[in-house]
């Protein structure tokens, strides 16, 4: 980061108090009436009401609209584990994204300790107070078995952004570039750099919507991890093939795609050349992608390129995704949000893509013309009608499988 | 309650949205800029600034201006034991109220279990994302164990309203209506009936400013708590007098002072007429005060008496005390609310009772007016003085007391 954005960066989350989210009320608090209702003895109502149906939480609290960000911060973003408190501007910054995009209250809590079962004890102990809960910068691989953990002891969603948010967006991207350059996603072979919990979600998911598990070749620091090496963990050993290539540059000659979600500038060049023709390269590394854009295309114009940048096209952004995913499970009440629920948001995602793009988009991205192509293949974060598009598909999905709590309204069209 | 009550207590909790608080932003999250700001990539600057400096948190996150409202449902209002969910009406209206009188952002965590250990656990882990905790509706005697434990392990106030706050409120109207009966604490013989959190706390801040412990005579439900009665508990037993009373009458018999924070209708006009000359009554169990106030001053007139309710004269209501408490301790980062801050509270309350009236008072009120004396010992809580004579007295004691972590400004004046 620059200087100026490092002071503006601060300002910003000293200034006008410091944070960036606030409690407001939302009901009248004036005068004595209000203030009996609010409180006593009025409440003793719907606590009476709760209390004989837990469902009416829904009707009388604000349960039902309200997500718990939550970390240890083991994991802040790129930054590594910098304890829990150090993480709260991720976790505020979340729920003003929760807010903003899809109009759902959301408060962050930060978890002191680095123990898994510890972690998973106290966010069940306090998940009745929430509708939704998202983990967040919670390192693998202990973040695999505090959501598996927390999935199943919890009767609302829980959802591990960094992984399954990164997985859909990533998803939906790849299936509509690879549409553009003429490939099936159940032929591709796919090079994966990177083996923390974005990438082995990413992974999980697009073999769940059709890529073939032995066509993908997953990285760590050590390089392939292939069947038989030795001190690979549970997760990574789901993605370990029966291969001879051993490198970086063995897994991804010839392959067609590369998701990286690893470091600056780690794939060069070379490599670039020694992919198959018309490859889709998804450079997400934070702030510095594995090849910059500019370099990447000089060297191959049959390429396409995605990052996770807002300063180059095709900006692979965790934003596109979980807002809309808990609003739509929040509506139908889901108890989860399971496979069916993340496909349909993958699908949405890739049909808004090739729609028009509005006036108001462009505006909103100081852009002339969006067309679904090589440098526009997933939607831009200020497009509008996500909101519409996402949350209805997630809900459907959420009845049609099953996980909802009650049926999705006839004239459901969610807007802020 | 009758029913329209009922009813319009539920319509004001379902509607505009379930529930009587949201989430909202603070800072603008419009542009591609804003966005990098409040999330990646500018957030990652003060979560550096917090990983080297925990105290900047203050000034990056909202923390400082957060208070969490805490319960396990065991003690819900007068209901008892609903569970956890089913108090979240109350906390999240005490959150309310937190924003309302305060301008303190507040919100519920509901932490579901009965076991003080797990509660403790749970809280401690949670702690640093807040400012401030307010433990609520929890039984005792578990919440002077659960008190104590986080009072210890958290480096910010926790406090239990429904003692402290009861107690403050009840000092600081005590000590008034002792005042205009010509009495002195130290010579006040004083007869609880209620052995609760509420009780003990209460007598334990009577004795704190002045009150002679063996003047107390405190009764649970089975009776006057004397030395060498059996089964006992240890915070009932800091009561416990050598003494031949053992019922209700006994103990009322020639005292000074009834507070009752037990049941209703429990203290009988033959009880009323039994007590010395001017004495104080505070009935504050809710709704229904352990006697009539038309029923004692018919009977008395040499009375003054204080109820819970807001449709008589003298109301003890904690929302006197909490919000401008933790106002004063969030403002100079206090470490804890000591007992020279709640002495501190208690005296500024006897103070402002004793100025004169303003007219948005009696017009909030709808009083012609009010005026020191037995039917106005206490502030009403609709004086829009309370934030500024209560929270820099709170907040000077912390200071004076050295639990202040920050100084007070020299300008500290505390405005909604």
């Amino acid at each position: 980061m620059n200087k100026d954005l490092v002071q503006a960066a601060l300002a910003y989350h000293a200034e006008p108090t410091p944070g960036k989210i606030s409690v407001e009320l939302t009901t009248p608090a004036e005068t004595q009436l209000d203030l009996a209702l609010a409180y006593s003895p009025g409440v003793a109502e719907p606590c009476r009401k709760i209390a004989e149906n837990p469902d009416d939480a829904y009707l009388y609290t604000g349960k039902g609209n309200l997500v718990a960000v939550i970390s240890n911060g083991t994991a802040v973003l790129g930054l590594g584990n910098l304890g829990s408190l150090a993480s709260k501007p991720v976790m505020e910054g979340k729920a003003l994204l929760f807010k903003r995009f899809a109009g759902i209250n959301s408060i962050d809590i930060e978890v002191d300790t680095e123990d898994a079962e510890e972690f998973i004890e106290t966010v069940d102990r306090i998940a009745d107070t929430f509708g939704g809960i998202n983990l967040e910068d919670i390192k693998a691989p202990e973040c695999f078995e505090i959501e598996s953990a927390l999935i199943e002891r919890c009767s609302i969603p829980v959802f591990h952004d960094d992984q399954h948010g990164t997985a859909i967006v990533t998803a939906a991207g790849l299936v509509n570039a690879l549409e553009i350059q003429g490939k099936r996603l159940e032929d591709a072979v796919i090079t994966c750099l990177g083996a923390g919990a974005a990438a082995i979600a990413c992974m999980r998911l697009l073999v769940s919507i059709g890529a073939r598990r032995e066509n993908i070749y997953m990285l760590d620091r050590r390089g392939v991890i292939y069947a038989g090496r030795e001190g690979v963990n549970a997760y990574k050993q789901e993605f370990a093939n029966r291969t001879d290539k051993r490198s970086l540059s063995d897994a991804i000659a010839g392959a067609d795609v590369f998701i990286g979600l690893s470091g600056a500038d780690l794939l060069s060049t070379e490599m670039l050349n020694s992919m198959a023709q018309r490859p889709v390269v998804f450079a997400c590394s934070n702030p510095d992608p594995e090849i910059k854009p500019e370099l990447a295309l000089q060297t191959r114009d049959d390429l396409i390129i995605a990052t996770g940048r807002s300063d180059y096209p095709n900006q692979v952004n965790n934003v596109l995704g979980f807002p809309f995913i808990f609003r739509g499970a929040l509506d139908v009440r889901a108890s989860c949000i399971n496979e069916e629920m993340k496909v349909a948001a993958v699908h949405a995602l890739c049909e808004l893509a090739r729609e028009p793009v509005t006036q108001e988009v462009l505006d909103a991205c100081g852009e002339q013309s969006l067309e679904f192509g090589p440098e526009y293949i997933i939607p831009k974060p200020v497009d509008g009608r996500l909101l519409s598009w996402l949350a209805p598909a997630v809900a459907r999905a959420a009845v049609d499988s099953g996980v909802a709590r009650i049926p999705l309204p006839d004239d459901y069209a969610p807007v802020l």
